[in-house]
């Protein structure tokens, strides 16, 4: 029984299973049985992944807490296992926890041990495991699977779990990544070839953009040439292969990594990665409940959606 | 099918239909027999509008998305529309949106196309149509309609959203509309007459307090003496003709505008104004939703409220 | 028809029925069979404490309200009274309130009369009753009773509601009460006798630490101290009697009232208490919608929870 962290945890195989039990769910909602607690610990800003969360374990039917960073008893400096081990106590079944830091899953493991499982919502500048499988079924459902399929992953490479959380799972799914990056957002420690943004519309099957986070990264003076010269316009997506697709993980700067007006072209994929990681963290959770034994397949109505009905 | 926006777009026979239906469910809830959800994005402070809504949701049984603006990416600088895209994208059935702004609709329906309606909980100086509404069902609890009947909004004109729906709204209706205001706070643009408060006591059927957001417009000195001078005292009460009725949106500055001893007297509405927000807001709902064939007239369940059963 | 306010307004045997029905309801669940909505008003940071409460309510059936102090219109300046009637208006069945001031119900009292019952979630210095009642379900699961057992509470007594709401609680029930409180830490204007926690650990049945507030009360270089000075060391804790227990209302400074390694003890209770909040609000809620006559027993399903069926 592990808790769901690191996408270099899964082997392709159980991606491939959770993956195909998302587009199963996204064709034919599913319930569980049972009353279930979840607690949502959020230490980081997130409109997109905690709501995606929620979402999903309301359409599963579970309970739903929400810890408010602002009002909380964080403030009076517990640690985070002793919050943690509160949400077990008061009857949480699980937990799913967004967290700035690379280490918060070592540092609750070395101050006592957890009873529940608990669900990575994106931690550090490592790990984003959820976002990596929404995006792997966007590719799933456009191209059957990644195998070949030449993948590049733009923008602040150095800051972005999303960038490392795909890489790692796409060239563990065989597929060919690339990095395109401005310069001073590179990664050195890692090995996938980087390219410029005019190689990129050329040679990409996926083009996953990612966010410049411009307040902390570039200088304002410089912004304005960002677009032109390292993000996708309208001229470098007219290059773009007819069958290859936009991505982005949002929130989006329009205008910086991406013209405005590609938001919702025909190529993008990105209000479809949202509408996706609702299906996939309802697989990932189901995944997670009955490995660790929390529910059985019984407890689970196919079919049975509250909208069905 | 249109969004929710301004009381200037209902027509009075649909204005009529929705405050019958109204007091129509605070006789006999009604809930939706289908998993709906709801998504309240406020990015104004709000405690009565906000729950009312939450409130309204729950007994029709539909879910709540809550937007805390304090732990979301708009602090990252998203645009109102990819926000509400996000939403719509993750399956929010609906948006409920208080803004600051006069222009917050125009500015996303020129980023794009919501496929989902919008309900507007209060925005910039001059919309707070389910305010007005309720504003309405308590007149016509009390007077049948407004036909004839003399309205005087007093306070601070100016930049009272409440004011400008509810005089446009009522003299649509029939009503003969009168403000009241101190030095500074009139709006010329409009043209209702103004009267004094020592006439307003005189001749209104329904006296309208507004909110004196008295930390923005007047001198803290000046402030002792506002109650005297423009509010309402014991003694401008007791010259009110027996039938007439106080009102005001809330919050209240005790002292200020009006005397406290009135907030819960004989003749005051106050309370009874928050109670049929509820029933207003589940007729809007519904209303809008059936509008947009998100439910039909079966999915809803009258008289088997869970509190029935 | 009273609020629930202080542990000093209940009876010996008020207590025990309610703890024995948090017992019951701890071995087999309960839910309400009514719609009802509880709106939980914290004025104060908390986690433990409003996540119990929320916990114990989604547990009966109930819907949860939950002010956000942050987006709320109390930044306006609204009072307390006008909040809590403006809850009750739009159908807020009973109202949950923590509050920093000590007087916060009289204010309300005096400034009008509301219809729902009120829940004290812990208020200024001196009341934290539904703590209180879950500390007692704790010690009763232990002993049978608490008569005629040392309790030594120990810690800043001086600011701890926690303290004074066990102290006459435990007298009550027949309790011998001891305090232990670093120099500063006393309350003088309470009888008990004060030990040094040396004496404590050898002669305590219970011993229930406190909360040090530090960031408040003591100098940081006189921080490295406390623990050695007047906290439990592991070598005092050596020198408990066997079957004494460990006790603390948390959130734990971990090393400073007590070592880390103690928390999850064989002796500590830490988390055991955490869990009992639940059962003993879910007990709390029950007794006071029944003495209110908001429910009745026939709208009480026994046994049939939800993760039962």
């Amino acid at each position: 029984m592990k808790h769901f962290i690191s996408m270099q945890q899964l082997s392709g195989e159980t991606i491939n299973r959770i993956l195909k039990e998302a587009e199963s769910v996204r064709k034919s909602p599913i319930t569980i049985n049972k009353q279930l607690f979840a607690a949502n610990l959020f230490f980081e800003p997130s409109t997109r992944t905690k709501m995606s969360f929620e979402v999903a374990q309301r359409k599963l039917g579970l309970e739903v807490l929400d810890l408010h960073k602002e009002g909380s008893s964080l403030i009076k400096g517990e640690s985070l296992y002793d919050t943690a081990k509160t949400f077990e106590a008061i009857g949480a079944d699980f937990l799913i926890v967004r967290h700035p830091s690379d280490y918060w899953m070592d540092e609750m493991e070395e101050e006592g041990h957890l009873n529940i499982p608990v669900i990575n919502a994106g931690s550090g500048k490592e790990e984003h495991p959820t976002q990596c499988m929404l995006d792997l079924l966007t590719m799933y459902q456009e191209f059957g699977n990644v195998e070949g399929k030449k993948v590049v992953i733009a923008g602040d490479i150095k800051h972005s779990r999303v960038a490392k959380s795909n890489a790692h799972a796409l060239e563990k799914l065989g597929a060919d990544v690339y990095f395109s990056a401005a310069p001073g957002f590179e990664d050195q420690s890692l090995h996938y070839p980087y390219i410029t943004m005019d190689e990129a519309v050329e040679i990409a099957d996926v083009l996953m953009l990612l966010r410049i986070q411009h307040e902390r990264h570039i200088y304002k003076t410089e912004m304005y040439d960002y677009l032109s010269l390292y993000g996708l316009t309208m001229e470098r997506a007219a290059k773009m292969q007819k069958h290859a697709i936009i991505m982005h993980p949002a929130p989006i700067n329009r205008g910086v990594e991406i013209d405005t007006k590609l938001v919702e072209s025909k190529q993008s994929r990105i209000f479809k990665q949202m509408e996706n990681g609702v299906y996939v963290r309802m697989a990932i959770l189901t995944h997670v409940l009955k490995e660790w034994g929390i529910i059985n397949e019984n407890e689970i109505n196919k079919r049975k959606a509250l909208n069905i009905i």
